[in-house]
């Protein structure tokens, strides 16, 4: 677990700035990382020389000697990593958990969007989130969310207007307004959606696209949104680079896709400065395999883009898209966040400054995480048949695309019995249950992607309104496997046979762990082994793709806990 | 003069932003550029189409048909141009006047320091420039002056401290932090400039700093500027640039160095992303005769900056700076600021749109300008022997550096009589008057950088504090020259044997003109041809270097009206 430090200081209080000031004049420096080959963003060039940091920021770059000195031995200094678009509860970790496992990648920055537990909490989630994150060695900026409830067309623990969202205005660490997904609503001019652009019309407001294009694009832009993290393809990012939007590259656990997006930006010698990178959903265990925008950093290198164009990318880029002050370089003035690379090929982080304090070596000033939401999974009672799922003809099929969370809707004959459903022949039996208000909805439906014998999976992560989502081969499995994330709060379950095959608990919001990094990490692998032992997939993990099934905004089909949606025509399927 | 559109809207209200969404989402527009060379600053690329306008603003860019629309025949059509630093006051015209003279150029945004009029006015004259530009199709943006008065060492008309400020910060067009010239006061942890630097923290904050560097320019780093339009040479470029500061390559009547520069810059590749062009001052004259910022773009090119670098520089390098929304580039959602070059060398604007309206052809729409601050001229009344200057063994010279503001220091032998300095071979007396409190100060000097014979030249325009400055060969003709000066409120006047020979009456704050432009330049240019008829000088124009004589900020040496001041070592000779 991370230390905490002083509180993050967005803007140093007099005292402090005249402090800071003399010391630059009369360079007293109480750390100075020595022999560097410092990455300079803005002239692009790097220098070799020595770093001097005292009151959390960088005093200058050139000659220095400190109180304490560290030999970087001609390894390469960039400025800390910015991931510009992130949920937090993606990793399943609370917030201290998880900035303890991106500082030792070299992240010192995160742009955060609560967008998880606002639909879960509302705007006690958000605040919780933020309380949670004051002290800790990472910058948290959040972004509030726009799209709680995502869209009508789900049932969603609490639903945020503009109104709701004022009393975050303040908060010097809010930046402007989450991914606003809901591009039908923004394209139609809807009364509610405008309120909120208006509420944020000078502050930064993610988008949330994919696809949209031509008219309903320019439409989109019209209406203030300025980034862009869901490209699939290069065509796509150039048409939207062309109007105006910041382009995420985004590398998580899932869309992969980007490396041949990477690929031709290189070879097109396409401009980057308005290019940033981001993980938004990203699991611990990955992160800790391949890193996290280092990984980024490395994959971005590795397809062709130049070194320092890709640190440019991690760093200012990041910084200038949400006008973060005094953070993404390496210059007098700014936060003395600073990784130290072993080259500019691998991006394996040797040395890690946060806030003027190298982050290894401050471990051991530990404080327990707070986490107060509990009992998030308010679930009616079930009856036996509350799965059966009646078949009048050729059913829709949700299908999954290998490596995207994209799916394609097919209308096939399948297996029924008595009139009901019977998963056979690759298809399984899906459910969504509203787990927020006691409604007792329940959304059924059928999806080909991944098998499972004679068992059944399920999740309270269930993006963006976060129901329960189950799937399975069998009523009774799944039934059972609903039984056992309503006792724990929530989390991940795998049950075969009526036998509990692994389980994750996620108490905070239903969504997050307070235990320990590896507790976390073991318990996933765990959960992993497990579905392989009864089930079987190509590609990217089940897990990731059920979470997502639930999310009415992406195309081409889901499943809601009101039914299966076709997103294309948004509207229910009869 | 202009034409005066409706308010400058900085933010659609609801009504308006949903009307933009429709329109661009049914292609209604009002308004299309026909068959134009598109530049996109965004993707670096040339498109040749259309561009549709309503609402003020760009619904898209494609292939469109409109109500009104004009065939650009393939010239090629930029962002509106943006100045990022100019006093609207030094070029002696009322605001209105103006926009009318630089929109003409294909400037249609300006970054404006009112810096001039607030140290005759304090914040009343910030003010009145932000009513006299509320309604003007220039989109006017303003910087609160930091440094009024600019020094403890000469007297001003007002004092503003960061109290002062507070009431601009919610005006819609007011950015940030003006020019922070008083860099001692920085560098020294001044609690007055650490108030104002706190004020505005979270925004904008222009610098000031000619030739700083090393410990001091890291110690200004930190104090929180984040621009500089003063650096002389490619290395203080260069270092500025490295330590996060955005660089203003300046182009105004003055400080005509910066051609070498922007060569350079052009040879070694330096990232360019981070500068931009300003003005800072330049005459009406000069404008109509070479251009606005369209002139900084032709000598960029000229000098072998790439004409896409160059045009980005003008455009969204400097939007990105002070954070401007939706101008800078032509995209979707962006304000409709447009200007049709013949070609990407000489940038002769053929056609200007300005907030969605063909600038030229809206000409008829008059209103007459309304200054309302006069009067600003409070001499005390003068002694005839008031300008005698007793010389007490070698004495101090002010020398002009050709082409430059920058002065030298010598301390030479001089003629007298009966103790009192007598100019001659070369040497002129200089006297500035503190005109704001009928105070009486007047500091003397001596001067070397133009010749007059019989005759006296002077003017309100002293920078930063505009006292009175005069300059001549005898007293009698210098006496005068005050007089008449006196008589009209203020301006420039040329006395030769007591008769008058040219006059420039500058009522508003003494700085400026109401008059028509032609009138404003006919009456620069008889000063010119008088000046000339009695005095003598090399290079650029001696009513720009008297103007900023009076200047304690600028090296080596300067007059107020309280002495001589030695600029390197911060006090007044003996």
């Amino acid at each position: 677990m991370v230390y905490f430090r002083e509180k993050v200081v967005k803007r140093l209080d007099k005292t402090r700035l005249r402090d800071a000031i003399l010391n630059a004049k009369e360079r007293n420096a109480a750390l100075v990382i020595k022999n560097a080959n410092i990455v300079n963003v803005f002239t692009e060039e790097i220098v070799f020389g020595d770093v001097a940091i005292r009151n959390g920021m960088i005093l200058g770059v050139g000659s220095y000697s400190g109180k304490e000195e560290i030999d970087a031995e001609g390894a390469f200094l960039c400025p800390g990593l910015i991931d510009g678009h992130v949920h937090i509860e993606s990793s399943m970790a609370h917030p201290s958990r998880f900035a303890d496992c991106i500082l030792q990648q070299g992240t010192t920055s995160i742009i955060a969007d609560p967008h998880e537990i606002a639909n879960v909490c509302g705007a006690d989630g958000i605040q919780y989130m933020l309380d949670q994150s004051e002290w800790l060695p990472l910058n948290v900026y959040m972004m509030i969310p726009s799209c709680v409830p995502c869209t009508s067309f789900e049932t969603s623990g609490a639903k945020l207007v503009a109104k709701d969202m004022e009393q975050f205005l303040s908060h010097p660490r809010v930046l402007g307004l989450g991914e606003v997904m809901d591009s039908f609503a923004v394209t139609s001019g809807d009364g509610e959606m405008l309120d909120k652009l208006q509420l944020f019309a000078d502050r930064p407001i993610d988008g949330h696209i994919p696809l949209l294009s031509g008219d309903l694009l320019n439409a989109y832009c019209m209406a203030g949104p300025q980034t862009d993290h869901e490209c699939c393809n290069f065509d796509e990012v150039k048409e939207k680079l062309g109007d105006g939007i910041h382009i995420h590259l985004r590398l998580g656990s899932a869309c992969r896709g980007v490396e041949e997006i990477m690929r031709q930006i290189a070879d097109s010698k396409l401009p980057t400065r308005r290019m940033l990178f981001c993980t938004d959903d990203k699991h611990l265990e990955n992160i800790r395999e391949e890193g996290h925008i280092n990984y980024i950093l490395r994959r971005a290198v590795a397809n062709g883009i130049p070194a320092m164009q890709a640190v440019q990318m991690a760093t200012i880029n990041a910084a200038e898209t949400y006008r973060l002050p005094r953070v993404g370089a390496i210059a007098p003035g700014y936060r003395a966040d600073l990784v130290l690379f072993d080259n500019l090929t691998d991006f394996n982080a040797k040395l890690v400054v946060a806030g003027g304090k190298v982050f290894a070596r401050e471990k051991d000033k530990l404080i327990k995480p707070d986490p107060v939401i509990y009992n998030s999974v308010h679930l009616a009672p079930r009856k036996p048949d509350c799965l059966c799922l009646r078949v009048t003809g050729d059913m829709p099929i949700i299908n999954a695309v290998q490596d995207e969370l994209l799916t394609t809707l097919s209308i096939e004959p399948v297996q029924s019995r008595d009139g009901l459903f019977v998963p056979d022949g690759g298809l399984l039996k899906l459910a969504v249950l509203e787990r927020h208000h006691d409604s007792g909805h329940i959304g059924l439906g059928i999806m080909r992607g991944f098998t499972l014998k004679d068992g059944a999976v399920a999740t309270t992560v269930g993006h963006d309104s976060h129901n329960l989502v189950v799937a399975g081969d069998n009523d009774a499995d799944m039934l059972r496997a609903i039984d056992l994330l309503e006792e724990c709060g929530g989390g991940f379950v795998i049950v075969s046979r009526g036998e509990t095959l692994a389980r994750l608990p996620l108490p905070v919001a239903g969504l997050m762990s307070d235990a320990p990094l590896d507790d976390i990490i073991a318990a996933q692998q765990n959960l992993l082994t497990s579905l392989r032992s009864i089930g079987d997939w190509q590609g990217s993990d089940p897990f990731i793709w059920l979470s997502f099934v639930a999310l009415p905004v992406l195309p081409d089909v889901r499943l809601t806990d009101m039914g299966v949606f076709d997103v294309r025509k948004m509207e229910f399927m009869k």
